[in-house]
């Protein structure tokens, strides 16, 4: 993206890199709370990362059967980043896809698109980075079967 | 950075791309507040970026003059971005390092660094991209002269 | 309520003033996000203000036709409160109850329940009370006449 | 007081149960932060509630060294209230006093009253009622001594 020259009416746009829904494997509806404008009127940068964690975090739980209270083992954001293209704003609704771009031994890489409802093109994505450790120490371990089989059927090649 | 290779007792750290202090050229103490800690016990990876368009927006207003309220040309985030290695926890303060690793006509790169007090090394490092856009209409304008002028000031070669 | 002497197991309850959702005249659906779970694993108190605002100024948006951008007269908030008595923690969904409790020429009072998804005995209820104000200046003048026909239609004698 | 009739030019205030700085014990500043404003432009009355169980947190783990992550006994929070006199933005500094204004056996009621910097007046004044748990059982049990110490030495009477 070239962050210096984006253009376009009433909205911030670029062409390239473009991402549709298509592209995403799991979908979240995640509606905007009033609190999530800023002073600008439009959910603030901040609020979209709320929105990754939940659609992930959300996904382990309900396909995965991850634990977030008994857990031995748990993900640890390392790495996020999001490049945002259109305003979001209270009180509209937000699909955020899923999608897992790369699966290692211990972590994983999310890929998340933010869509609001009823727009194919997506108002922000990025990417979200787990690594898997054990809670009481913090070191890196394998990630646990059951969470690896739900993220192996969104990975994409 | 290998995130499936992190290492280290305790915290998560990468010897690579470690940036110290000194690569910043102006601080703000932000304390952590109680609501930060998520349910691991530690400072949710999404208020990082909280820390980040605080320090920002913080130097605009106290170096720039950038009035919040009435400005009629004001920045919009197109793309933000954090790798996190160690651990921040309430009631912790943090000192968010800010310097600008780039000036175009009408934005501007951002890097913070995220230190708990005390230590030498970050908890946390990252970019921040502002388009700056007329309000009204949300089109890309130059970046104003009394903000570019405090932004130049931290700019590093 | 006598907040030294909660009694139950599992869960922090009393027995008196429980409201049951039969009390409210409108619901809005409130997912909760990975970020609303504390360090103790349930959803801040903070929170819950949250969900407060979002189901007092969505029913405005959306049944009152509240223009929250353009409005030259919005409500602020002079005073809210809540009572807690059950656990919320997140992936739940909250089903947030509405009533008007009081309604005066400038200020009206919103009476507020929260459900968890499937629970008929609230996990928390307060109030909270908007004044009507010329933008502005900031001086309170009569609540219009749309929002408050929407406010009357949630009127609890 | 009576949240129908506020006047004043500019804030909203009542003359009726001002409390002066001189009313609190203990003061900790909490700077604003960017995302605390709301689409008004002023500090969104939720987050009044995060300086507040800041304010009382933070002074049990510095001054009655309660322990967050391994402490078997907690504080819940049961009932919460604030009143809000006048806007709070960012960057402002808010001063949080704290008082404890009932100490029971399990139970305790803070009070706390928010000024910004250089203000005599308060911003917002409130109240927080925590019932010590303990962490496993949820069950109510004494407040432990070095906790009721600290909390004793901000007892009004």
């Amino acid at each position: 993206m070239t962050p210096g020259k984006p253009q376009g009416k009433g909205v911030l746009h670029v062409t390239a890199d473009i991402e549709s829904r298509e592209n995403y494997r799991h979908f979240l509806a995640i509606p905007t709370r009033w609190m999530d404008n800023d002073i600008y009127g439009h959910v603030n940068n901040v609020i979209y990362y709320s929105y990754f964690d939940t659609v992930i975090n959300g996904y382990l739980i309900s396909d995965g059967g991850f634990d977030i209270h008994g857990a031995d083992v748990i993900g640890v954001a390392v790495e996020t980043m999001c490049k945002f293209r259109k305003s979001l704003v209270f009180p509209q609704i937000v699909d955020a896809g899923l999608r897992v771009g790369k699966l290692g031994n211990s972590s994983v890489r999310y890929e998340v698109g933010l869509f609001a409802a009823g727009d194919p093109e997506p108002a922000a994505a990025g990417h979200f980075v787990h690594v898997f450790v054990e809670r009481a120490t913090m070191r890196p371990v394998p990630i646990p079967d059951p969470l690896r089989a739900c993220m192996q059927r969104l990975l994409v090649s």
